[in-house]
């Protein structure tokens, strides 16, 4: 049995029929991945499985496909980091492999030359659950230098896990950017009818090319359509585990959306003139505390034990139970800062309504306002190395915090 | 300066001028509660204030409300606990009392005995963030017995912090219902022109008339109709810090929907005709473990340290990186049960697609399936209590697990 022949295989009493994939960077050694007639691929562990070839796989001639770089046009860096999205996808098999070059990308996707010229680079080949604070860095560098370097925008590709903590920080560590800074995966890999790859890095290589100066997210905004929408890097969260449609703008409308052509529907920030700077210091000994009826005092005492600082989601408005309270005046009377967010999502932390508030407020808890939980533990990561921390995290530093407005939470379907 | 006198208060340079409200159960004892001109309540600390009396206020005549128990009418049970839901407003001056006797309910609100008889008992009357496992059991048993005296079914008004927790604590508590059981708050407190409580306790009283014998969630569904859905009380979740419409059902359509009539949206389980039975012994010695990139494996082993049991809330399709992976091999070994989450609340757990969940399933990680976090938590409270603890993970006991099915996201905006 080799790559590209169509097999049965037969285990546990089950059986399947499919074209066998070349081996998956990201999958086990004795897994055997097999792409079944509706299109889909499965990992079956080769131990104990009968296996039967069909027909051999035939040999395709691949098409060469040659990228000479158009002086006319603009050029735009991609940063690799491990998603599916910039993966090559072998015509014969119809299997993902990471693209390492130029030329792969461009064998995988011709048409995402017609517009500009990409300079491409993997960097590392990561499942984005593995991705850390130090990761968050590197990326931040090399954006930071390719802009700099003069390219009209920087695409950083990345599993779609922890992209959305990947784009918040570096929403924190570039500053003053003189061009986009974007973030794009996939939902399903490139290999499959319902993929969002191509979509969402097309659109991603448009927004690009606009005068945008902030680091976003451009991924699948519908079910059906090619849409997709231009999330601000520290207002998206990913809110589902499997669709396209997975990342939503919260507590914030999309700055823009790409259909055709990009179209902005909120205020952004213009790119600027001078050169895009990094401040990439970091402080990693935080905790991030969700709040529930069952966490003792002495629980979260050990949490958060020996921590500079903590982000709690707290319920509702921004609440814990009044034990708690007492462990965070602790904490704060020990200098240790504190930072109220709401595991609600939607809405803003206020801490006026109830007596719970105010005696946090008293306590010396800083308000995380309408701030996601985790975008508020990495700028909390990030203010904690800087000596004005406190002052830091008050304010708004990259489109982290809005001013009281109302956004709708979800809908109940 | 009394209760109803219309004031003006100056304090660090600000003025504001409105009526004297009683002092409310929950406010701290030195906090001036004053009703501004425009409807919403301020609290301001006296210490410091300089405080000019307007104009006195009147008394004015209670119109006393008689209720009697009407034999034709079915009797449904309110079981208080602290929410402002079943608060009493009192009409001088409009502020918010917990209603202590089925007199003040019938005194705030006498249209809710229209339709049924209402014997109302006030348990306790505490901020929802203070509620503790112990307080689940006391309701859970409450309410089994007002089932089993013959009640159509009882309402439990409940602060909106914790409700859904309380909900999913019900529902594997109490078995065999016949009769449904309501939880049901207020965002808004009945003493401002937007409350939401009068809606929500008349939709929950037309519930608590059916042959529902579910534990549900009734709440405020839109923006201004008095629309209120009947949220399966596993299913849900509090999405918004301060909207009306915050109450979500996720992954589930609702089961059903209350306007003028009650009407269902979804199966749902039948009232019995057996007795209610209470099975609620809990294991509170259990953690909740929010994953992200900076959570190092010691920072996880600090927080499951000694624990029996631990859900993750995992990204994506429930995964986390390879340090905590090494850690959660070494907990199982040990006996101790760890749950697999998502973070994205919306769509399930899957960890058959990456290497990373095939080494969770590998090291003996329970799939938790498109359960809530803090739903799957509880439920291991629950089930670690029982023998086989195990099988009750992962079979469907109250509704917490869906066959795999398509729920979307929330949209941007």
């Amino acid at each position: 049995m080799k790559t590209g022949d169509f097999v049965e295989i037969e285990k546990n009493g089950r059986k399947w029929k499919g074209i066998v994939m070349p081996h998956h960077a990201f999958s086990d050694k004795n897994i055997i991945v097999l792409k079944l007639e509706k299109g889909y691929n499965i990992g079956i562990d080769a131990k104990g499985a009968k296996i039967k070839v069909i027909k051999e796989g035939k040999e395709i001639k691949r098409k060469k496909v040659e990228i000479r770089h158009d002086e006319k046009k603009p050029t735009i860096a991609l940063i690799g980091t491990g998603g599916t999205i910039a993966s090559y996808v072998d015509y014969k098999t119809g299997a993902v492999r990471p693209a390492a070059t130029t030329s792969e990308i461009a064998f995988s996707m011709p048409k995402i030359f017609d517009i500009c010229n990409i300079e491409a680079k993997v960097m590392f080949q990561k499942l984005s659950e593995n991705i850390k604070p130090r990761d968050w860095k590197k990326i931040a560098r090399e954006a930071a230098r390719k802009l700099n370097e003069g390219k009209s925008g920087v695409i950083v590709s990345h599993g779609t896990d922890t992209m959305t903590h990947t784009s918040a920080a570096l929403a924190f560590m570039l500053k003053n950017l003189n061009g986009p800074v974007i973030l794009v995966g996939s939902q399903r890999s490139s290999d499959r009818p319902s993929s969002d790859a191509f979509d969402n890095l097309i659109a991603a290589e448009k927004v690009a090319l606009t005068d945008l100066g902030e680091v976003v997210v451009v991924m699948h905004g519908g079910i059906s359509s090619g849409k997709c929408y231009i999330h601000r890097g520290t207002k998206v969260r990913k809110m589902h585990s499997s669709r396209r449609d997975a990342f939503v703008s919260i507590n914030n409308e999309p700055i823009g959306i790409v259909e055709n052509e990009v179209k902005f529907l909120q205020k952004y920030r213009k790119k600027s003139k001078g050169k895009t700077r990094v401040d990439d210091v970091l402080n990693e000994n935080v905790a991030l505390v969700y709040f529930h009826p069952a966490l003792r005092k002495k629980d979260f005492e050990n949490i958060v034990d020996g921590k500079d600082g903590i982000v709690i989601a707290g319920t509702g408005l921004g609440h814990v139970n009044d034990e708690i309270i007492t462990a965070i005046k602790k904490l704060i009377k020990d200098g240790i800062m504190v930072v109220m967010t709401t595991q609600c999502f939607y809405g803003s932390v206020n801490m006026n309504v109830y007596s719970t508030g105010r005696k946090l407020i008293k306590a010396g808890v800083i308000n995380g306002k309408d701030m996601l939980p985790e975008v508020a533990l990495i700028k909390l990561m990030w203010a904690l190395a800087h000596e004005n921390a406190e002052e830091l995290m008050i304010k708004n530093i990259a489109g982290e915090m809005n001013e009281r407005r109302s956004i709708s939470p979800p809908k109940s379907k």
